[in-house]
């Protein structure tokens, strides 16, 4: 996740640490232990059946055991919000914060699990060793190449879904906004949408490859250092190597300038890295802005929207905000609903579809994303995820 | 923990698998998420002024988040119950039930962790890296030998109490039970007792070393091979070796008769080793049997009261119920109460005379233990571990 906008107010700073004392989870027990036969029935002798049972049919596990509705929300503490690498002692507020939202949004039972590792192969031996007694695994807050690596590896490796919400939560919610805007301005998201994606980490690339899947070509991406080209100088990492032969189909080189003439879409996740007015004059008729730089926009919403047709921000005191909330919640309440084995391209596809049909035709240059409260977010997220995971394969057609 | 009677009767089969659809527990936010400004305190942007702090006084941890209240239940399901090596899968029932327990019979949040994982070098590696959030592990259901080498590497490397409950929970309650009975018969835990423990698994050796830190001297080992000494040919092992060693002060050598004869105390931890009432008429007057086989006690209990004067076993329909539910809710809530940083021996001894005080003057030959609902005895155990762990410095003595 990243953070927001700034901090609250100095006033409200006692309230947090109160809200905060002691934590801000518990474990309850969905039966009470009064007597000796409650006892006999959920601990010894009556629990050696249901272990008996598991292991004769180890699916049962899914209904027999919390599996079924349980998440681990897994981090190292080395990329937590705008702080960085706190360490995860220090990231243990915003685990919690995050198994009370899947909670409270949508009824998931997240367990917050901070791990003392750095090393990407023993962040991947952990966390399968641990996957066992959990029905999905959020990844929060690891820090970028190391991401990619602990994910992917875990895909390959699990049988339950495994998503990084820093890259792919990301991603679903500026699809879903962007599927509104384009709407707005009678343009669509496909071959003929040129889009700049500035801001080549972990969020930028996961944005840039599911605006891809969704049908963008035109994606051009920019850094500090100009547009992403596979011969950049700078460009060692195989990872942002391979972005730049997979993107920018022109072959521009130079600025982001270059990139930006005749651009349609500019999505900013680029901490301290702005752009001005200018910039936004080199971009096509009604440009669309998802400026989502924390706390600080690239641009000031209210400057860009003199420019701009749709602008999108990262805060919560500003119109559409982009917030991972909208997807994190209503996706594993549908992943755990069918017991989905994975998360793939369509079942992300999905969720931001069903996202973006919650505004539907109330869509307005100030509304292309529902918020975070809207009670129908969830329910529709976890019905479009669910049948796009049985329609893919990822997950059962009848649920056990 | 080990399995205490037979299963339920087959017309309470279905009410168990009723009870554990869905699995034991939950996960339950303790403020509610319902407006942006709820949001904005539990997340984004508030939370982040708490990382920050933790960062600043690492302490901290302990009342800024769920860590001064949660204990993982840890198993790699190796050695679950009578069913032996069932894998981490088919363990979590079990694992769900103690987190129940800590929960309902001491308000610690407990969570389930089951690690699919059996290199002991690699299991320490897995749950010192998955500790950080957890105040206490409890370690369950892992086999010998390997549970005491993870257990031993993890109370070296870690900075909260670490405890297998197979070994000292066992430990602890065979301890309150038998300080209720010696003083029954007028005799006293010390020197001058004579005590035989059949059984010399994981649970075996931790009572043998926690009478020993008790005051006995006198303490026999034996097996089906017979008495246990260190030059014994199948003696490869080097705990068993060490076992050996310290005990067996007066060199007997033979069967179990020789280990009989004139003991005051028998202590049974051996499924499928059985003793007579010919053995029992070897022991001194007024003999202590503790017989606590499972599911099937080393000799039936009502031979066994005609021949000594105390009887106890691990059977809820029998009197005197050795049951680790004594220990370990109350011994947690008194380590996470005191914020300590290790359990030692004496926190151990403290924990069983805290039980033991239970019984108090209302002791008789059916009543040297009291009955794990009774209310008292969490507060009381939790009073003495606490005051233990501070006295011997496991435990800072202004709690933060």
């Amino acid at each position: 996740m990243t953070l927001d906008s700034p901090g609250p107010p100095a006033e409200a700073a006692d309230r947090v640490f109160e809200v905060h004392a002691g934590g801000k989870i518990s474990v309850a027990t969905k039966v009470p232990v009064v007597t000796r036969e409650d006892l006999a029935m959920v601990y010894t002798p009556g629990v050696a059946r249901v272990c008996t049972a598991i292991t004769q049919d180890p699916a049962l596990a899914r209904t027999l055991t919390i599996k079924g509705n349980s998440v681990a929300v897994v981090s190292d503490g080395s990329a937590v919000l705008g702080l960085g690498d706190i360490g995860p002692a220090a990231a243990m507020p915003v685990m919690e914060g995050k198994a009370m939202l899947l909670k409270d949004f949508a009824d998931v039972d997240a367990y917050p699990i901070c791990l003392d590792e750095r090393d990407p192969d023993r962040l991947v031996e952990i966390i399968a060793a641990l996957s066992v007694g959990f029905g999905g695994i959020n990844l929060e807050d690891i820090s970028a190449p190391r991401c990619f690596e602990v994910e992917g590896k875990l895909r390959q490796r699990l049988d339950i879904p495994v998503f990084h919400d820093d890259q792919h939560g990301t991603a679903v919610v500026v699809l879903a906004a962007l599927l509104n805007a384009v709407r707005l301005v009678g343009k669509e998201v496909g071959p003929s949408l040129r889009v700049v994606v500035q801001g080549i980490g972990a969020a930028g690339i996961a944005v840039s490859n599911l605006l891809m899947a969704a049908g963008v070509v035109d994606l051009i991406g920019v850094d500090k250092g100009g547009i992403v080209t596979p011969r950049r100088k700078d460009a060692r990492d195989p990872i942002f190597r391979r972005f730049g032969k997979q993107t920018n189909p022109r072959a521009l080189e130079g600025g982001k300038e270059a990139a930006l003439r005749g651009a349609d879409v500019f999505i900013g996740l680029s901490a301290g890295d702005t752009i001005t007015t200018d910039h936004l004059q080199l971009m096509a008729d009604d440009a669309i802005v998802f400026a989502m730089a924390n706390p600080v926009p690239e641009i000031d919403p209210m400057l860009a929207r003199r420019h701009a047709a749709v602008v999108a921000t990262g805060r919560s005191d500003e119109p559409n905000q982009i917030n991972n909330v909208l997807c994190f919640p209503g996706l594993f309440r549908g992943l755990l609903d069918c017991g989905a084995r994975e998360v793939n391209d369509q079942t992300k596809l999905a969720a931001a579809a069903g996202i973006a049909a919650i505004v539907g035709d109330d869509r307005s240059p100030e509304y292309v994303i529902p918020s975070p409260f809207n009670r129908a977010v969830v329910p529709a997220v976890a019905r479009a995820v669910a049948e796009a995971a049985q329609a893919t394969g990822a997950a059962p057609v009848s649920v056990p």
